[in-house]
């Protein structure tokens, strides 16, 4: 039962999209991801998914809408609701959510990462 | 499905040890909390609890060791086990837990706060 420092933990990997595990609660992950570029457009059907940016700017595009996160800000996207996350520069975000969920949710495909545990 | 803007929110209260719910994500909820001085031995039987620091510096006794919190640093209690925060100056955090989940936990006493929802 250490503090984690969220800095040095994202000083230790530079891959895009590909969610670290750094500490559970319950059954919940919290997850540090650098992300850059475009995302895919999916859906987490049986959970509600956190987004925190710790640096730089999220937008998240929905069917209708799209919002910019920036430092400090935070959204919680509802289960089921379709999401497509991008970052014109590299952003550093924290991800809330269920153990098991994979970042591409319902879609798949090549960006499809395991969930590193770095705990 | 609005971002929300936690600079903002704390800008709007000025109270200590009180929890204001600022999103829920299935049924957790993220809590900011304005903490200055001691809080009070307390353990919660049934969850974990997420502590993360958004400013400031925030001291959290256990009965074996004490640890102290940075901004960017966070710490997951687990349940059941007790333990004290403290700050010397104000601080501000972010507090994540099921829903429910009162700030005193199994000790009561005066700093018991209701969850106001601030969504």
């Amino acid at each position: 039962m250490e503090p984690v420092k969220l800095s040095e933990k994202f000083g230790k990997f530079s891959d895009h999209w590909a969610p670290k595990v750094i500490a559970e609660m319950n059954d919940y992950q919290f997850k540090l991801v650098k992300v850059e570029g475009e995302f895919v457009w999916h859906a987490h059907d049986d959970t509600d998914e956190t987004f925190i940016v710790l640096d730089g700017e999220l937008t998240i595009e929905f069917r209708d809408k799209s919002v910019t996160l920036r430092k400090g800000e935070m959204i919680v996207v509802p289960k089921g609701v379709e999401h497509k996350p991008s970052a014109q520069n590299e952003c550093r975000i924290m991800i809330i959510e269920p153990k098991g969920v994979t970042n591409t949710g319902n879609a798949g495909g090549g960006l499809t990462a395991d969930n590193d545990v770095w705990i």
